[in-house]
């Protein structure tokens, strides 16, 4: 029998998963919901940025989060102490979210009604970037300890999003960190990029953060 | 027709990998060559590390690396400047190295006949950790700023390694990184894990690692 069938698995299921992300992005964009995956290392700040950004936005907006890890609670127990729903999905040593495993959180989370949901991504600055969420917009994060190479090593997360926020600036003096030469770095990657730096240690800049945010919820609502 | 060949893609896949990496062990040690997986975040300070320890390291043993980067070659560069040989693999997306494309960047740098191969896997925490690379010992640096709960969150990584450095002490008392608390965290996943802290900026603890290295290489060749 010299007949077979060639199947292109990987293919396959990132298309399953692209039709499926478009869905869920057009079907809160009919909900007035609006949906944010934040990527970032381990460590960079996801859960303190969460944090900073929850108490910079306008009162008004309910905001909801959907922390994936991959195998601990510690984030969604912080949320939780800060009374901001939250929901867990312990992705079981995946090493990113998709957009089923989005649509599985957002069950849960719904409940409350939020005007914004933000994804906190696995720690990960490679597989993450290769998976659309359904979000309607992806923010990373890069911290200034990692260094300000990281968009010539990791160019495609750089790619993918609108916004990078610089965390740990109140660090910069200890290092040999040029916010200049990063900004060089990540527009060459994606020259549409917009860069706020930050630190979520002190709350610096995360006004900036929260209306950059509050634009976006704005805008989809047209 | 109702028959049909079930193929358990993946587990195939890993399977294999682990015969080639089990025969690359044993063939590294029958030539006296000691191999070790060095795996960190992305910033953590594996380049910077892997320079100290070569400014350590007892000058008879000849060092060479193995670099791995998805789509640049910087840190081969550092290397290069520093007079070590090096190969640069380039993993064309991939988030993690296996046993194959170690032998492939083997093939190169075993022309300069090293003692000791350092690989500087991708900047990731989850997926590096599921691959056995063919390494002797396999060894992680956390940084400082990227915070004490990563065991916690990232297990696999710490159970598979033999050595934890801890590095970016010098920014310590910018943060509220509790060594204790790590430590406690990392052996309650892995009983066996030695942790030593360093500093990559002042070079301070790098003798304890390149120590900690020679009696390794010293065991090998019993």
């Amino acid at each position: 029998m010299s007949e077979f069938k060639l199947i292109k698995v990987k293919e396959g299921i990132l298309s399953e998963n692209d039709k499926k992300a478009s869905d869920l992005r057009q079907k809160l964009k009919s909900e007035n919901k609006y949906l944010i995956n934040l990527m970032a290392s381990p460590g960079a700040g996801k859960t303190s940025s969460i944090l900073k950004i929850a108490q910079n936005l306008n009162k008004d907006i309910r905001l909801a989060v959907i922390e994936a890890d991959i195998d601990s609670s510690v984030d969604a127990e912080k949320m939780a102490e800060n009374n901001i729903p939250t929901v867990q999905l312990s992705t079981g040593g995946f090493c990113h979210l998709d957009a089923e495993m989005v649509i599985q959180g957002l069950e849960e989370v719904v409940k409350e009604n939020p005007d914004l949901i933000i994804i906190e991504n696995v720690g990960n600055l490679v597989c993450p970037a290769e998976f659309d969420t359904g979000a309607h917009s992806n923010i990373m994060i890069l911290s200034v300890p990692e260094g300000d190479d990281k968009p010539l090593k990791y160019p495609l997360i750089f790619s993918v999003c609108e916004l990078l926020i610089v965390n740990k600036t109140d660090m910069i003096e200890l290092t040999d960190f040029n916010l200049e030469e990063l900004e060089k770095r990540a527009k060459k990657v994606n020259p549409k990029i917009e860069i706020i730096p930050v630190s979520a240690k002190t709350g610096k800049g995360f006004e900036k953060v929260a209306s950059w945010i509050e634009q976006k919820i704005q805008k989809i609502r047209g």
